[in-house]
């Protein structure tokens, strides 16, 4: 095919001013007011009437002539002939003269020959015209008696009269183009009897994803892992990024690699759609299709855009629709989306950009990049500070910043490597390194744009062993964050100063040469998963390594793999005891030795998996006849579970942080948490 | 009726107490992924699963074993032999031994046997195995003549290979108790393949309206402003302030004043709802309906709060639902609402407070209170400054803050009489003062807190005259706004020092007195609005003066009126003149007199509207049959206009503000339009 040749990447204003080059703009609707908050408004409305629409009583009292109160006060009230009533909601009956009051309700039409009123409790009820000598002196409801009023106070013309068009007069601009219709506006407009506005229809943004190893969530069936599939995470992403936008997202048929559907689906989206976006394929046949139906219908402006990440973008027509073709990968593509389409997007939909909400950090680490393009960098904000010396903060269970202490935030690149589909949802935000930056030093001073002005940034960020309980230990606090890499690079993150808190299984920081204060700890049961019922009769270690059975085994960063290790090397020195081939009481040399040579006899003992439910799951899976796990695990999956030994987590602090509110809340859920033998208890 | 008695008021914080008593949470829903976006997750979830699930390629590239690679580089490439080909999607059909190597696709299931992977660009492809001297080197789709590949870079075990469970493994905490779904977290999500999240339910608020007053916008028919009929603000607009809020709003039929109907409704919306919420009716027979369905069902916490605007709050229960009571002005409804309610719902919705958006400004005047009571002030703002001296900002068509200047944000209080029912429209925030302060002092500073993050302040503040062309001209600026006081109050307040700009009719500023620069002028006609095909045959203001015909004038704040008051004294020395009862040339005296005379003698002369398009209308209703006006007015509404004069209309900018980017702004906009016959066109 005769490709049109991109030789060089984009810059990002090129890219930015190529999607601005696209019209996405919606067009115009009308809708309810119900349906209207939020919406923005297309065309300028000027009051049709005025508000209020005659002349009103504010308060309840009586109607009547300023000129008649003059000179009246509590010890000379003037006396009027009460002469009927308006109520709200009701044409008045009377015309007042001179000499003449109405008993009027609030919201109620003034009457004519009235042009002030005097609220209820500056008055009293007078006698009756025709008997003052009646003792019967109570306001009935009608007033045929000719009943009078006394006034306690002089009223000025208009006193406690809205005036017709007093609030909105007809002709007047009531809310101009552009307008994004807040409830104080419905107010206005309700006032006006608008029922239904002009709006700008929200674009429709159509998301077409394709790829044979994507399968959409809530589709029929599992996902088969041994042919590599993997859920579609960008189609609900980026559906929920446009509107976020102020888009409608459309979702299209996930279209597979096949590519005349793959074409179908893309201009049928087209033919529908304000913008099309295609996501998902990284196949070279995808992009040849698109390739082709862009060159075939439409028109190629950009392909690659000198960002990291988000190189391989496009930039189009096809048919009357706006294209953008996004990367792949999940992080690529919302970073590009975030970036370049959501803007856009906003802008169709007559938005205003959101106020920018920047904090300004430090870094947590030296970073090295240097690759010459704008790099889009997602991090995680922690707050530094809050602890060391002074005796400040000591109040137990605070739960908000306290203060006193000088505290900072640290900022720290988040990557889980390429391809990771989940990173951003550990990220508040992100750093846009220029292209001439070779590094970030650790302690500069950065300014993060956080994903949105409500991100709230964790008020807890904790590292290390992943652990049932401790899941439920993080459930008490308010916004924490744990990044479950295990013991070991938990530690190391600790030593380095960026989490709060670093959960480890087995010895604790102490033993390791950390210096970190224990905030609690518990204890877990670990052993051998086994099939429901244990139909192998497995009993312990020997059975694995004497028999031919197939385990699986966790990583070396974690605890439980190195309990295992442990165990398996006492099994080694007992089986030495046992048979003699020992120095007698095993020495170092002699036990690991012998401890590997066990080791290699465990069939799948290097097979080891990253996370602590994994292992079980090939249980179930009929991968394996025994996992390393823990009891928790065993129990929740309804597994048997093989006692192998214990295993003490301790949580630790930085030492940094140990005033820090949610590290003191930490601490004081940990000992408030019932210890039995069941660990620990929430 | 036996009352509850509440002697006292309570206190905001008393209010926030009941309120925080009753429980108004919706309880659980499942929604689908696609509709989780913002919604609240009710209980945590953790991976099912590892992400990926399969030790997955990075790069389109190679599988190998890294120990085969060793030493190799761009002199000494390793040469492997190619055996199978893997595609994302599939199974690998091949298991790698030592030396061997499989083409691999990104996102492709690393084959067994290998533990890392080379992109394709560190490589060339070899020769045939059987026949190295082969020229047809290239590389085919399938492998079965076994060609080889040369890796000119060594690679280490696991680069370039997503390790299964790398992304999120199973067993980890996915999102906490509270999570409030971002479309990161929907990204998270999807990768687990969770297509419904349990969330709170929103809670459901009902919203009764009571009142015969009110009509609701879209109802039938038209308003009946002589019966004092008004449309319903508050059910609309409370309602999209639940939204706003997190809510779900159910509108209830309106129920009028009728005690059965209304006690139906509120049984029904107690019986349907979270909380209830009343508003609408100020009428005492409406508040005993209301207390005797408490009383019966339920219970009443408190009447009352010292708080201004809001003082007569409900707060109870009715049935199983939670109630309160708003107040019946818009204005009030809406500011309890905000302060009491609404934070309420929120926190049953889980969402948590907004981010304060609080902006510290001056007070641009005195303001007196001094009722004991907290005052919830809507106020306006307006930034002061980026004007003066300097040669700053002299750039045409800034639209931004120029940043050159100290500039400074004034405060002033929005109030547009008691039961106006659109201030807030006006308003861009609250300030709350203290029951101890008597006074704000022009200058003091104050903290406002916007009505939310994102208000965005107008970028400038017009007053003075309502004009249909210069309504036009707010069109094209971004974000104005515009009070309509009149003529003459607009000037004053434009000698005070707040607006930016006032619009006067007829002398300009420096007549007056005033240091202000014009901006822009243009004309406009103006005279009596007849019926169509005046069918009354008016030509003129001797028609008024001698004929038996109603008018309808405009109020003395208008600058049309002032030019009819000139025209008529024109008339009169005219009539002076041709009759030769003056004393000549008509003196200050004698004229004056006669244009009194000639006032008198036009019915409807002291009828002043407030709004420019008030008078047409009533023509237009057959109340009148001539109104002073526009002949813009008289054409938009299809009328008949009868010529009387021209004025000039002003464009006065406040001294200080000359060089602010929105007062430039539109002296450009004034400057492009054209002026014709037409007046000003856009």
């Amino acid at each position: 095919m005769n490709r049109k040749e991109f030789r060089d990447l984009a810059s990002p204003t090129e890219a930015r001013e190529a999607i601005d080059s696209l019209s996405i703009e919606g067009g115009v609707e009308r809708v309810s007011l119900e349906d209207a908050r939020g919406r923005v408004l297309v065309a300028r409305l000027d009051a049709e009437l005025d508000v209020p629409g005659f002349d009103r009583a504010s308060l309840d009292g009586y109607a009547l002539n300023a000129r008649d109160t003059f000179g009246a006060d509590e010890a000379d009230p003037a006396e009027l002939d009460v002469v009927g009533t308006v109520h709200a909601g009701e044409e008045p009956g009377v015309v007042l003269e001179s000499g003449q009051a109405a008993e009027i309700s609030t919201g109620a039409v003034m009457p004519d020959g009235a042009d002030a009123m005097v609220p209820v409790e500056r008055t009293d009820v007078g006698g009756d015209v025709d008997d003052r000598t009646d003792e019967n002196g109570e306001s009935g409801e009608d007033h045929e008696s000719n009943e009078t009023v006394l006034v306690r106070t002089s009223v000025a013309p208009g006193d406690n009269v809205m005036f017709a068009g007093a609030d909105v007069a007809a002709g007047e601009r009531a809310l101009g183009p552009g307008t994004r219709i807040t409830p104080r506006d419905i107010g206005l407009l309700s006032a006006l009897g608008i029922d239904e506005v002009p709006v700008r229809r929200k674009p429709r943004v159509g998301i077409v994803s394709t790829g044979d190893e994507l399968v959409r969530p809530g589709g029929d069936g599992e996902l088969e892992s041994t042919r590599g599939e993997i859920y579609d995470v960008n189609s609900y992403t980026i559906a929920a990024g446009v509107e976020d936008a102020g888009g409608e997202a459309v979702l299209y048929p996930h279209a597979g690699d096949e590519q005349d559907e793959m074409e179908r689906i893309l201009r049928e989206a087209a033919a529908e759609c304000d913008l099309v976006l295609s996501s998902g394929s990284t196949s070279a046949s995808a992009v040849d299709v698109i390739y082709r139906v862009i060159e075939e219908q439409g028109e190629l402006l950009l392909h690659g855009v000198s960002v990291k990440p988000g190189k391989p973008m496009l930039v189009g027509r096809l048919d009357s629709s706006a294209y953008v073709g996004l990367p792949g990968y999940p992080v690529s593509a919302m970073m590009v989306f975030r970036t370049f389409v959501a803007p856009a997007i906003r802008r169709a939909a007559g938005l205003p950009e959101p106020e920018s909400a920047t904090v300004t950090g430090r870094m947590a680490r030296d970073e090295r990049y240097g690759e010459g393009r704008l790099r889009l960098m997602p991090v995680g904000l922690v707050t530094d500070g809050d602890g060391g010396g002074g005796g400040n903060g000591n109040g137990a269970g605070a739960t908000a910043g306290n203060g006193a202490g000088a505290s900072d935030t640290l900022v720290y690149p988040v990557d889980k490597g390429s391809g990771a589909t989940t990173s951003l949802a550990e990220a508040d935000g992100v750093v846009e390194v220029g292209p001439e930056t070779d590094y970030l030093e650790r302690g500069e001073s950065v300014d993060v744009q956080l994903f949105s002005p409500d991100v709230r940034p964790p008020t807890l960020l904790g590292v290390g062993e992943d652990d049932p309980t401790l899941n439920r230990v993080l459930d008490r606090l308010d916004n924490p964050r744990y990044l479950s890499v295990g013991s070991r690079p938990g530690l190391r993150r600790l030593r380095e100063g960026i989490p709060d808190v670093a959960v480890v299984a087995g010895p604790s920081g102490r033993e390791h040469g950390l210096e970190a204060t224990e905030l609690g700890s518990w204890e877990r049961d670990w052993g051998l998963v086994v099939r429901a019922g244990n139909p192998d009769e497995i009993d312990g270690l020997d059975d694995l390594v004497d028999r031919d059975l197939q385990f699986v085994n966790r990583t070396s960063d974690s605890g439980l793999r190195t309990s295992l290790e442990r165990a398996l090397a006492d099994l080694a020195a007992e089986r030495d005891a046992e048979t003699g081939t020992g120095t007698g009481t095993g020495t170092e040399t002699g036990t690991k030795t012998d401890h590997h040579n066990l080791a290699t006899q465990i069939d799948g003992f290097d097979v080891g998996l990253r996370a602590h439910e994994s292992p079980a799951r090939r249980v179930i899976a009929g991968e394996a006849d025994a996992a390393l796990g823990l009891r928790d695990t065993a129990e929740r999956l309804s597994l048997e579970y093989v006692p192998l030994g214990t295993q003490t987590m301790h949580v630790l602090a930085n030492p940094d942080r140990v005033e820090k509110a949610s590290v003191r809340e930490l601490e004081s859920v940990l000992a408030d948490a019932v210890v039995d033998d069941e660990g620990l208890s929430l």
